[in-house]
C-alpha cells in the first residue's frame, strides 16, 4: 500500500482542487437547487474510475450509480449523497457557504463534512489505487443518491426495482467523523427517523392583537399542543412512545462504556454548562446513542422582525423531529401522535408528515466490522471507536439491513465539523488521510 | 354647517387624493422607514391651516404641532400619529400596501385605517371649514407624533418640555370605527399595554438535530416557560397579575350591555365557529373591554423555510402583549413577569421590555363626551355606541388623564379594516362623512 499511499501525497493538491470544486457546486435537495449541475460533476468523476455509470431517475432526483466490475470474489459497495442541507442562516457563516476557504487548516463549505469530503475521498482512493496497480482487488459499486437531506423519499424506488445494482457483500455507509480526541470513529448503525410538521390555524387573516381577547391564537395552541408532547426532565408523553425501544445489551453496555465522549471539550465548544439533564459518563451516551428524541426544528408564527407589532397571528407551523431507535416504526409513531393530540384536546391541529426511516443495526461480530476496525487498528495511531449507532439518521435499513447486507461508516468529518449548521468544515489532513484509509479498506476487505 | 357640507361634496375628490397621496408614503416607525418624508407631508398640510406649526424634536422621531389660535374660549386639541405598523406579510396583500387602491367603494393602503384615514379627515374639516367661514369657533391644537406604533416611547419627553402645548379643554383621540352595522364608535379610553421579548439560548451555534438527544433545545425551553404563562381556559398563571384588575360598575356595566357587538357577522367574516372559551353575549364584550391579555405577537426558531432540515436552534425568541386594564401598572407586571419565571425555573430566559403604557378612561358625564355624543345623535342615522374602553391601546393616560384633560376617540374606521393586518382598508363614503362629522364636532364643542 506504500505505493499508493505515496501516489496520494503526490496527487494531494489534485484531490483537495476535486473537493473545493464539488463544494463550490450548490446542491440543496430541500430547495431544489444546483441538483442536475451537481450530479455532472459526480457522474465525470465517476467516469474516471469506470465506463459502468448510470444515472438511474427516480420521481425525485436522479441516483449515480457507478460500478467496477474486475470479476473478483467480492462485493462493496458505497453509500453516498450528493445533496446537502440548506445553508441558512447564511448571516451566521464566516465564508459564504458556496465559497469553499481554507483557514488554519480547515476547509469551510456547505456539505463539505456531510457528506461531500467522505464521497470524494472515495473517489480518489479508487483513483489512486487504479493508477497504481491497475484494478481494485474487488468489485465495486457506487450508490449515490441526491435526496438524503430530506430523507431519501425515492431510494425505495430504486432499491426495489434495482436489487441487482443494491446486491453486495457489505457496504461502507456514508459517512463518520473522528471524535474530539482524533480518533476515528466506526459506527454500526443509526437511527431512524419520523419528520413532521404541525400546523395551528385560527382566524382566516392576521389580525390586531387587541382582538386577542376574543380570537383563539393558532401560536398559543401550538404552545400548549408542544407542552404535551415531552416535559422539562425530556421524557416524551406520547402513550406507547417507548414501548418498542428495547433494553442495552451486554455487548452495547460494553461497547458504550468503552466509546469516548469528550464532555468537557464539547461543552466549552458549544459555550454550555452542561448537558440536558445534568447528565455525563456512561448515561449521556447511552441517551445520545440509544434513546429516541422529540425536536424542536423550527417554529414560527407572527411578526418576527424588527419592533413591537401587536399582532394576532392566523396560522402557526411547527417542525419536529422524532430520532427513533431499536424496533421503533415511524408509521406507527405518526399514529400515536395523532391519537395523542386528539386525546389531549387538539385535534384541530393539523400533521403534515415530511419523512419517516426505520432504524438500522449491523452486528459487532460481522466480518465486515472485523477487518475495517483491523485495517483501523493498523493505520491510525489511535485504536477506533466502534459506535453501536449514529445519533444521526440515514437510510441504511431500507438500503442494507433489509436485504441482510452489513453496513458500517467511517469518513472525513471531525467532531467539531458542524454538520448542517453554519461554518461547516473538515480538516484537509483528514481529508488526505481519508483517501488513503479508504484504499486501505479497498485493499483489505477482499483478504 | 351645510354650507361646510356642500363645500366637503364639491372637493370630496381633492379630499381623497390628499389621503391616497399620503398612504402612498411609507412610515413605518418599527423600521425607521419614510419618517422624515412623512413629516414633510404631513407639515405641508398643517401650513395650509395656520401659520403655527413646528417640528418638535425628540430623541425618536419628531412630533408635529399645529396650532390655531383664534383668541376664542374653548381650546381643543386633536391626537394623532403619523407612523404606522410594519406590512408584513406582504405576500397576504391582494395590493401592494403603499400602493393605495379603490376596490368596491373601499381604499386598501397600510394604515389608512390606524390612522391616516382619520387624520387627514380632521386637516380636511378644519380646511373646509376654515374656507366656508373663515376662522374656527375655538382654539384647536394639532399633536401628531410618530411613534404610537412602536408604543410611543418618546411622548413623555413632549409632555414633560410642553405642558402650554399639551393644555386643552379637552381631547379628541386618534382614531375610531363604525360597528359591522354601521353605527359610530365613541371611545372614551383604551388598555394599557406591556410588550417583551423573551429570549432563550442554546448552544453557541445551531447543531445537527441528533446532537438534540443531549444538547438543551431553547425552542422547547421557551415552549415549556411560555406554557406556564396562560392555560387553555386563557387564565393568566402569573401571581398577582389580575390584583389591579376592577370590577364593572353599575354604569360600566350598562353600557356594556347597550353595547352592540356582531358576534355572527364577525364569526363568518374571520372564518371562525366560535370565541375562545365559547363566549357569546355579554361575557363576551366583557373580555373585549374589560379583561387584560397576554397574547404570542410573533415566536421565531430554528428554520422555518421549505422542507424537513434537521437542526437544533442555538436561539429562540417570542413577541408577547400584555393589553392592561384599570389600575394595572406595566412596570410592576414586569417585575411579576420576573419572579413568575424565575419561580418556575426559568430563570435563563432572557426579558427584554420594550414598551409600556397605563389604561387610560374618560368619565360618562364628562361635558365633551356630552357634547360629541349629541353631535353624533344628529349628524348619523343610527345612534353612536359609547364604549367604555377600546380592546386596543394607545398613549392617552400620558397625554391627558395624567393632566386632568378629558379625551374620546371617534374615527372613519370601519369593524372590517383590517388594522395592523393584510388588507387594510376604509370605506371612501366613510371618510367623506368622517371629514363632515368632525367638522361639526368643532362647530358644536365650544357651545
Amino acid at each position: 500500500m506504500e505505493k499508493v499511499y505515496q501516489f496520494i501525497e503526490e496527487h494531494k493538491e489534485k484531490y483537495l482542487e476535486w473537493l473545493i470544486e464539488l463544494c463550490r457546486q450548490p446542491s440543496v435537495a430541500a430547495q431544489n437547487r444546483g441538483i442536475e449541475e451537481t450530479v455532472v460533476l459526480v457522474e465525470t468523476h465517476l467516469k474516471k474510475l469506470t465506463d459502468k455509470v448510470e444515472r438511474i431517475p427516480t420521481s425525485g432526483n436522479p441516483i449515480l450509480y457507478g460500478e467496477i466490475h474486475t470479476g473478483k470474489t467480492k462485493t462493496l459497495s458505497f453509500y453516498n449523497h450528493y445533496d446537502v442541507q440548506p445553508e441558512e442562516p447564511v448571516e451566521l457563516w464566516d465564508s459564504p457557504p458556496f465559497s469553499p476557504e481554507i483557514r488554519e487548516g480547515r476547509l469551510y463549505a456547505r456539505g463539505v463534512a456531510d457528506n461531500k469530503g467522505t464521497l470524494m475521498s472515495r473517489i480518489c482512493a479508487v483513483h489512486a489505487y487504479q493508477s497504481v496497480y491497475g484494478e481494485l482487488p474487488l468489485n465495486l459499486k457506487f450508490i449515490i443518491e441526491g435526496e438524503e437531506e430530506i430523507g431519501s423519499p425515492h431510494l425505495e424506488e430504486f432499491t426495489s426495482q434495482h436489487p441487482d445494482k443494491l446486491w453486495a457483500d457489505a457496504n461502507i455507509w456514508e459517512n463518520g467523523f473522528k471524535s474530539i480526541d482524533g480518533r476515528l470513529q466506526i459506527t454500526l448503525g443509526c437511527k431512524g427517523m419520523l419528520y413532521v410538521e404541525l400546523h395551528a390555524h385560527g382566524a382566516n387573516t392576521d389580525l390586531h392583537s387587541a382582538k386577542a381577547a376574543i380570537v383563539e391564537n393558532p401560536a398559543w395552541r401550538l404552545v400548549w399542543a408542544l407542552a404535551t408532547l415531552k416535559n422539562e426532565r425530556e421524557e416524551i408523553l406520547i402513550d406507547g412512545f417507548y414501548d418498542r425501544v428495547l433494553p442495552l445489551t451486554e455487548e452495547e453496555r460494553r461497547l458504550t462504556e468503552e466509546m469516548d465522549y469528550q464532555e468537557a471539550k464539547e461543552l466549552e465548544q458549544l459555550g454550555l454548562k452542561q448537558y440536558v439533564n445534568g447528565l455525563s459518563g456512561f448515561a449521556l451516551k447511552e441517551k445520545l446513542i440509544f434513546q429516541p428524541t422529540c425536536t424542536i426544528c423550527g417554529i414560527e408564527a407572527g411578526y418576527t422582525g424588527e419592533g413591537s407589532k401587536t399582532v394576532l397571528p392566523s396560522t402557526a407551523k411547527v417542525k419536529l423531529d422524532f430520532r427513533l431507535v431499536s424496533e421503533q416504526d415511524p408509521a406507527e409513531i405518526l399514529v400515536l401522535l395523532r391519537q395523542h393530540l386528539d386525546k389531549h384536546g387538539f385535534a384541530d391541529i393539523e400533521i403534515v408528515p415530511l419523512k419517516g426511516q426505520h432504524a438500522a443495526v449491523t452486528p459487532i461480530d460481522d466480518p465486515l466490522v472485523q477487518k475495517v476496525v483491523g485495517s483501523a487498528n493498523a493505520f491510525f495511531e489511535q485504536k477506533p471507536q466502534v459506535i453501536r449507532s449514529q445519533a444521526g439518521t440515514g437510510p441504511m435499513y431500507n438500503l442494507c439491513q433489509k436485504f441482510g447486507i452489513p453496513s458500517l461508516g467511517f469518513g472525513v468529518g471531525h467532531a467539531a465539523s458542524h454538520n448542517h449548521a453554519p461554518n461547516e468544515s473538515i480538516y484537509v489532513d483528514d481529508y488526505i488521510e481519508g483517501i488513503k484509509f479508504a484504499a486501505l479498506v479497498l485493499h483489505e476487505f477482499p483478504k
